[in-house]
């Protein structure tokens, strides 16, 4: 692919389009954090950011892009895992962290319009005010929803709400020739031709760049309740999951986790986990509109699990308390990072009742390569997140390790019949991993969508596809 | 565009290919069925019909056709109401109503594994004794999921449930190639690559074929309760209907009917509705675990309408009731279609808190056009379907009026940011209005998805764009 270089007067040309010059920025001028994202492990820097403040600033800018043959990549908040918006061609980074207004809550519609750069932490502060509720919740909170939108991102309340994908009602995305185009809308049905609002979702910007968005909300569930649920052993914990399952309560989330990782976080926050005794847990929580509503669901399973060899039922009924055990399990990530020199991770997502499976497997796989692997993850819903870690490795030990280790993985994953990437996307880093899981005939089809919105290829090259 | 026309050389071939001659059908031997769907006012024989019994006849057949540029229609139950179902080029009709069988249930994954032509009415009945539950419910039961997964079918429980969209997690598809390929899985997350089984959702067989789908199931709630609730006028239930959703109560479903449809469903089952005096009801369902958790929803939403000129509150708990009032709504299409010589219908979707505007203004087209309009449906999700009465027109002033009063309609439907179709989709008939209310740029992106599928334009071409 030749695109052509950005020039002294590319950078006027967009500084007059833009209109307002901080907002610009050229070469020398452009910030180190703008070459990577939490990938690390692949570093570019762009030749021009441009911080866009409105729909018509990027626009303007893929315009003049897709006129000049000049490649764009689009950029929240930089915290994607696996290199989606690093330029790695060079080019300009719209970066879209200060669109970030909330524009209109619809009480009637429960709908919430806003602007991509709105950090996820902030969606679910805005909307209890009016007693709504946000419900995709992954981990990492600093995330920009157009970059949730962009990963279709699940988080833990997928078992019982659901990922990104279903709580978005409409779009407004710039497509690669900068067209403004409106997908969807408040609408809660549409069969209006094919779902372009589903393709842009999870497209991790290859295909255009969403400039605003329509959420769909909920009532916010009066009553939650955490169940801290200490096992033996962490097969046995896993294995409990499906019965679960299979016992028709719905959790809204039911997260599986090891000692060695509560102890991380316990370290790295500087405060004790209710309870880092055993060997492994799960960790539920339900919510609903009463107390007895909750009541009935987790009693049916506090028992399945005691029934299955969980050594005791820890309940957390109080905001402090729950509070306490979540943002240990928020810390998981940080605290398995600070544990290490380097780390790489799988995001693979398998069928719930094969999660025993898989997490046996990468116990057999730290043996087998000698290396240290730790894990938690979406037990309810089958998405693990699995990190292959440094430590003291040597370079090349280690990448060769790596690599290793990641074939074998993603070949289990495609033996139970999984997916590459439950929630954290393809990006730069997973692409040999879809293209053995994919068929060749939908990738051809996918190159074909490509091409459908982006003929030049001049948004995101080189990503997803 | 140029097809080869079918010969007697190819339904030997084809013949040969099925190995069972009774499901090739040629020329004569089609039945008068073939060549329509509900739609009715445009019909085109097939040259051949294969009733396919499994996965590899059709992929044996689509495979045939693309070697030999024949053009290929499939189709279901034929409910269809918007003729995409209709082989305006004639060609081959692969019917999928012969793959109808349950494959498996999976209560560890709360997944249902069927083929595309097993019925609506059969699932709910087959799943429940389980104690499961798939919430889709469109009027019409006896379209095949296939068909349901089409056109994106929504139904009465979008309100509370979602549409089928978000009860479909993998497809086996057979593309216009003749390649069979898996989107989706058990898994209930999914990051990895573009949304290609969302595309095929409500893509009305123009982009694939559907061979297998995996569902998702929920508990089955284990009560519901519906509330009967006349109102003096249309407007004044209506405009009660987003006070309803803004009360954060969350029905499962929210019609509207007025005494009109309902008389003419009493004539039509010969049966009494509980009631029929008053000029304007809706109808609620509220499900859930307790009689407890129903009630609570259940009395805020009577004392909202109460307090808003409800006549009275209609509770129907036992099971007979229920059925005696949702048998009523679900025969008003039939009730209408027998009440006049021909009809037409526009399925438009609208936010929810302009459903009352819409509804007002059709009332208005009624007398501006002189013409009978009947319309009933989903005011809980903002998805209505209108319907424009021939009775004794004559032909040319019927097509003069009717063109009058859809243009109008779809013109409503846009100002009020609604779209085309909720559910019904776009098939042939809509084809005008989707025209006009898509930006050209989607409907570019729209063919090359199309092209990338389908380069040669074999499957169902016509339809959709």
């Amino acid at each position: 692919m030749e695109y052509k270089n950005i020039e002294l007067n590319d950078y006027e040309a967009i500084k007059a389009l833009i209109n307002d010059d901080e907002r610009v920025l050229y070469k020398e001028a452009i910030g180190e954090d703008y070459s990577h994202d939490e990938l690390g492990a692949v570093k570019k820097m762009p030749d021009l950011v441009v911080q866009a403040a409105c729909t018509e600033d990027v626009s303007k800018v893929m315009k003049y892009a897709y006129d000049n043959n000049i490649v764009v990549t689009p950029r929240g908040s930089g915290t994607g895992l696996v290199g989606a918006a690093v330029p790695i061609y060079g080019g300009i980074v719209i970066d879209l962290s200060r669109m970030n207004k909330i524009l209109e809550i619809d009480e009637e519609n429960l709908t919430l319009t806003l602007e991509p750069g709105v950090l996820l932490m902030e969606i679910g502060k805005y909307v209890e005010e009016f007693d709504l509720f946000y419900p995709p919740d992954p981990g990492e909170k600093t995330a920009t929803i157009g970059g949730n939108i962009s990963t279709n991102a699940g988080g833990m309340r997928a078992v019982k709400y659901g990922v990104t994908r279903d709580f978005i009602r409409g779009l407004e995305v710039v497509l690669p020739n900068g067209e403004v185009t409106n997908l969807g809308g408040k609408v809660v049905k549409n069969s209006s031709g094919y779902a372009l609002k589903d393709l842009i979702i999870g497209a991790e910007g290859t295909l255009g760049i969403v400039t605003k968005a329509i959420l769909k909300l909920l009532p916010l569930p009066k009553k939650a309740i955490s169940l801290l649920i200490p096992f033996p052993d962490l097969d046995r914990a896993i294995e409990t999951v499906p019965k679960i399952i299979k016992s028709k309560t719905i959790p809204t989330a039911i997260e599986f986790m090891q000692r060695a990782a509560i102890v991380a976080a316990e370290e790295f926050l500087g405060k004790k986990f209710p309870d880092s005794q055993s060997d492994a847990y799960i960790l539920l929580t339900f919510d609903g509109n009463s107390k007895e509503e909750i009541e009935a669901s987790y009693e049916k399973v506090a028992n399945i699990c005691l029934e299955n060899g969980a050594l005791d039922v820890l309940i957390s009924d109080t905001e402090e308390r729950q509070e306490s055990i979540w943002s240990a399990r928020g810390a998981f990530l940080e605290a398995i990072k600070a544990s290490t020199t380097e780390m790489d991770e799988v995001d693979v997502v398998v069928p719930r009742n094969k999660v025993a499976e898989f997490i046996k497997y990468t116990h057999q796989l730290e043996e087998k390569h000698e290396i240290r692997i730790r894990s938690f993850g979406h037990a309810g819903d089958g998405n693990l997140h699995i990190y292959i870690l440094k430590d003291a490795l040597d370079e090349e030990t280690w990448n060769k390790k790596l690599l290793e280790v990641m074939e074998d993985m993603y070949a289990k994953g495609r033996e139970l019949k999984g997916q590459v990437s439950g929630e954290h996307g393809i990006g730069l880093a997973k692409r040999p991993y879809l293209k053995k899981a994919v068929p060749e005939e939908n990738l051809l089809i996918m190159k074909g969508i490509k091409k459908a919105f982006d003929p030049s290829n001049i948004l995101n090259p080189g990503k997803v596809i």
